[in-house]
């Protein structure tokens, strides 16, 4: 059932044992249109924005192209994106990361390397899954 | 801590104690502009879709309209909405409501009565809230 959980005496899972390495990321001087292609294409809604020497220094949803269509607002990538990124770390246990999604309600926090590389995303829904299995 | 789960003791919640109730709708014939609107107002990322008798037909989300954008197709939320809709209702406990947003990859769903009329919305973040709690 969904309600068992992990086993107290379950060694915690690491971000890098859970996340998805397949995630799709965007130039900061993409258009609007050109993000919202990306969205659709991606498995995530999370798009995280990067620098020319891929840097993560933003992140964009559908939730913010909503946001743009609502206010007539049709701006390149880093005119809507959200600046003050909610990261999480490979190393880090995934409480740490599911603890950091409830508290700044976010759905999803990409993965960086020391430099600030996106190297994943980890979802609200891969942490329920974990907590839900048997 | 996070991975401290329900006792199994601990009667299982309903769905109608945990949900939330101030869920904003919008009728299927308005624009594509005015559901962008409402759902930069709400609290949700999950627009349902009422017919004129308040009845569930359809639900919008930002990815919709990110979508919308992508291919720009700009119609009425009538022909963009999904219309096979995954709804929870007021006396299922959460567990069932868990299992339906795991199974069908979503992360909300309308909570609908014996006569299909909106009466509120569970999301997985309330559940992985609950699930959470200590
Ligand atoms: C208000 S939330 C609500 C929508 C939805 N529940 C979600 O989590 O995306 C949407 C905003 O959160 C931002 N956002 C999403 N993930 C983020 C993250 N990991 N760090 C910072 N902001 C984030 C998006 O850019 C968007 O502006």
């Amino acid at each position: 059932g969904v309600f068992k959980p992990m086993k107290q005496t379950m060694k915690k899972p690491l971000v890098r044992e859970i996340m998805a390495r397949n995630v799709v990321t965007i130039q900061q001087d993409s258009s609007f249109h050109e993000a919202a292609k990306k969205i659709m294409e991606s498995t995530f809604d999370h798009l995280p924005v990067v620098s020319e020497d891929s840097k993560l220094v933003g992140i964009v949803t559908a939730w913010d192209i909503s946001k743009a269509v609502a206010q007539e607002k049709y701006h390149i990538v880093k005119d809507f994106m959200t600046r003050d990124v909610v990261t999480a770390t490979t190393e880090e246990t995934i409480d740490i990361a599911a603890h950091h999604i409830d508290q700044k309600e976010v759905s999803a926090l990409p993965v960086v390397d020391n430099e600030r590389r996106v190297v994943g995303i980890i979802t609200s829904n891969d942490i329920s899954k974990l907590l839900a299995s048997e």
